[in-house]
């Protein structure tokens, strides 16, 4: 039996319409340095519908990717609402990717004209030379002459061509699963790969940002977006702020804690979302130069794990709750939120706050363990964190047709690479990565927590505990500890010292003392090449029997 | 191009697991009229799966009518999550329809199973014979076997039937634009008309009742139902409740001011939903016994216009914040919510607060002349509110395919039959019922705005205004007056106390003084009987010059 509802399309161009007029008196607002340029929702429908002509007469018409290279602001907002309304695909690009992932992502993502902001016209010159498909770049607040554009490639004036514009525009209302934006995951290993959203799965995920469960946005909200709009989907903020009619401050370049601070003293967001060094670098800043942050009713944080300690510092002195958030660009990225139950205070409520919250009814979630089984959500099984739903992505973009990492799905799953467990009442705790975690006789142990408990010994400065082969057990730990100066520890004192924190099975015997971890080039250990040292027998192992 | 995202249905189903697991300890819990019974949603989904086994038993399948003849209670919320879930279709059927209605909609529908409270037994088995399609009756809280029942229909006990049945079962995920639950309209006019919801629509709505902009819900929320849960889709209430975790009390069979009041300082609901005759006999309560209600963060209120003397009696004696919302069967029913814009506070808030409401970013809205062009949101021009988007109805329910009442629909859009204006940060405020609405010269005049402000008037007890033809300009108002016992008034007296309320070429000129307004069963003036005893010649008219 089929209903009679109507069949409406979600639609970027619903939403735009929508926030343009319904909301039109929302704004979002750009900091300078010392004020903020304002456009209200009203304007910001003007200059998408100006942009959206100036882009057709540019031949870019439905699917075709338009990419940013720019600074979160007012004229990336335009971009990130006008491309998918007029049914082409914006590619946010990230402009701290290394040069030949740059490069890689537009030539794969076949972007046709890049809207680049004029401070980072230097930096996307050195790139441009090698864009295969780019034959227009639009330059923002900058001056266009300065770049030198090879053959084939033209440079406009963003607002120039704005000002040749009129101010409406016949957005399509197109295939709820057509392609409205594109965003890159920045792996560690191998190439970027593409994830392509939906105007279905952006509305939907619009939604639940909104929701109190997640973000909670409403008219009432001015939200300050720190993440950069290239960073995982903007964590939805663009789209959830233009639907809930919350206005938008946007910090462009001024991204150190003394210009964010005195932005927020000046502009009093009630909502901001960042990644936990902006929040470490603000506490820094707060600690210095004391000022009332209360205006921020909640705060998310979200790309990697926030310390407890981080999270408390910003409630007790701070009075601002900070809501921990986990959440991948294969995901949208919401994702989990840790809002407590209903009722649950002092440190219960506190232990609630430190895990990775709670998925939405749009997010299914599932621990699997090695050998494809479902784990039980008991608080104490571990497993491979999989998820589904309509706003996660189902493959990996490719331009051919050929199948990108099959491996990372599973049966309609999306294989997360986090492994964590799950409590009776949908609390996700995650304890590694898949590919760290040390699997020894059909168990798994947490190779984070061996390094975050033997770090807590006063002589260690750092940790690293990975994986090594064992015929017994197929995998047992190996803990690379590097001394703090001037301080001594045997292995078998720092075992010891673990005995009460772990099961017995789970202390590590094989122990190697090393002058400093291997780190990647954001400052992650790099375990890769710690499990490379070992293999070659350059690291010298104590085993304790 | 399309996107990667995986292509999930929204289902219902999806949601039963959902709350069944990651907010299971969340509850439903019925008033006894001393205390609550209590489930949690883990054990709604227990006994869901229990009443979908029986239900596969009796012959039940996908997209058969379950229809339920329940108040609000755990068995009604078990029942209209199970047969959608299932990918039956729930339709609950109104306990105070007319009998002929009753009947009507349970054969239309063509209802297999029915499920009844005890205490409607007696008012059931007098329809039950003329229930063509029903095979199966089963008693909730009651005796089966006090029920004679037709050959050919069998009665059974719920409580014996789900005991006999496994606490799993394998909810099946259905196309997303399946049918999951039908309502009738209760139209004054014609037969009641059906519409048909789908696992989309209700799930889109669901996340919309969440939103801030709309009810808000979340996991710390209490949520007192007291909208019956077949009157109107029950307002969303039951879905979104299981999507965000939000606890539901139901009233059951305790609807007047003094058990609420008890059940409210029992239970403590932080949320509560009624039309507005329920809060007005609870004002009248709580000014007999005062109580502390400040337990209610919000109360939303639909159905019928909210008198703003309500609204402030709530805000200013009791604390607590009335949500005025516009909604109909046809619409899910949400539709707008009157939320002020931020920083706007004072009478100016108020007068937000009085409208309709502003309406979600996926409700679709627009006002249409007579002449089918569509008028501006200036806050001042009239037109037919009309309404489109994923969970509004394009059509009424067919059994045999044709079309019913299509004038009801304009090119995608559903005439809501309502008049009004929308403000130019998109406020709607109701004016008039199209077919009440006065077409003077190519404009409009409400009726209802000349009835409040003539029975300001100290002589007027009731007035009913309606439009009659006129040579010139087409239509006029006709004033009809009922005076307060004792007073006297002149027709050319009346009209001098409303010269100063409206434009001069909106002053009637016609009246006719009656005994008494014609009311409809439920009590509204019926201008339909009016309108017959004009044209009939049967009202006296006194036309000034």
């Amino acid at each position: 039996m089929l209903s009679t509802m109507q069949d409406e399309p979600l639609s970027l161009a619903t939403l735009l319409r929508y926030a343009s007029t319904f909301v039109g008196d929302s704004t979002v607002s750009t900091w300078t340095g010392t004020g903020v340029r304002t456009m209200t929702y009203r304007e910001l429908g003007a200059d998408a519908a100006r942009l959206a002509n100036a882009l057709r007469e540019l031949g870019i018409g439905i699917g075709d990717r338009v990419g940013t290279f720019m600074w979160n602001n007012n004229e990336h907002m335009v971009a990130y609402i006008a491309a998918p309304a007029m049914g082409a695909v914006l590619h946010a690009l990230n402009i701290r990717l290394f040069p030949e992932q740059l490069v890689y992502v537009a030539n794969h993502a076949e972007d046709q004209v890049v809207l680049v902001d004029g401070t980072l016209l230097p930096m996307f010159a050195q790139y441009l030379p090698n864009l295969k498909t780019v034959r227009h770049v639009i330059v923002v607040n900058g001056d266009a002459s300065t770049l030198s554009a090879p053959e084939g490639v033209k440079v406009h004036d963003y607002t120039e061509l704005l000002a040749a514009q009129p101010d409406t525009y016949d957005f399509p209302i197109i295939d709820e699963r057509s392609a409205a934006a594109m965003c890159y995951t920045s792996g560690t290993t191998g190439d970027p790969k593409g994830v392509v959203y939906s105007h279905r799965s952006n509305w939907l995920h619009a939604m639940q940002v909104c929701s109190p469960s997640s973000m909670g946005f409403s008219g009432a909200d001015n939200v300050l977006a720190i993440v950069p709009l290239f960073h995982a989907n903007a964590w939805g903020l663009p789209y959830a702020a233009l639907m809930s009619g919350a206005s938008l401050l946007m910090p462009d370049r001024f991204l150190q804690p003394g210009p964010l601070l005195e932005m927020m003293a000046a502009q009093q967001p009630t909502f901001a979302a960042a990644v936990p060094t902006i929040w470490g670098g603000m506490l820094a800043g707060l600690a210095a130069h004391p000022q009332d942050i209360t205006h921020l009713r909640s705060v998310v944080v979200g790309g990697s794990a926030v310390p407890p300690s981080m999270m408390r510092a910003f409630e007790e002195k701070h009075g601002v709750r900070i809501l921990h958030a986990w959440g991948m660009t294969e995901t949208s990225p919401l994702g989990s939120v840790a809002h407590p139950p209903a009722g649950v205070t002092g440190e219960d409520e506190w232990a609630y706050r430190y895990t990775q919250g709670r998925f939405p009814a749009s997010v299914q979630a599932r621990l699997v363990a090695d050998d494809g089984s479902v784990v039980p959500n008991d608080g104490a099984s571990l497993g491979e964190l999989e998820v589904r739903g309509p706003w996660i992505t189902g493959s990996y973009y490719s331009p051919d047709g050929a199948e990108v990492d099959p491996e990372k799905f599973d049966d309609g799953w999306l294989r997360t690479g986090d492994v964590g467990k799950i409590s009776r009442d949908g609390y996700l705790t995650l304890v590694d990565r898949s590919k760290d975690v040390i699997k020894s006789g059909g168990e798994w142990i947490s190779s984070v927590d061996l390094e975050n408990a033997v770090m807590g010994h006063p002589a260690v400065a750092e940790a690293a505990v990975i994986g090594v082969p064992d015929e017994k057990w197929d995998e047992r730990p190996l803990v690379a500890i590097v001394l703090a100066e001037g301080a001594e520890a045997k292995a078998d004192e720092l075992r010891d010292f673990l005995a009460d924190k772990f099961a017995k099975w789970q202390l590590p015997e094989r122990w190697t003392f090393i002058a400093e971890v291997p780190k990647t080039s954001v400052g992650k250990f790099d375990k890769k090449r710690l499990r490379a040292q070992y293999a070659d027998g350059d690291l010298t192992v104590t085993t304790l029997s």
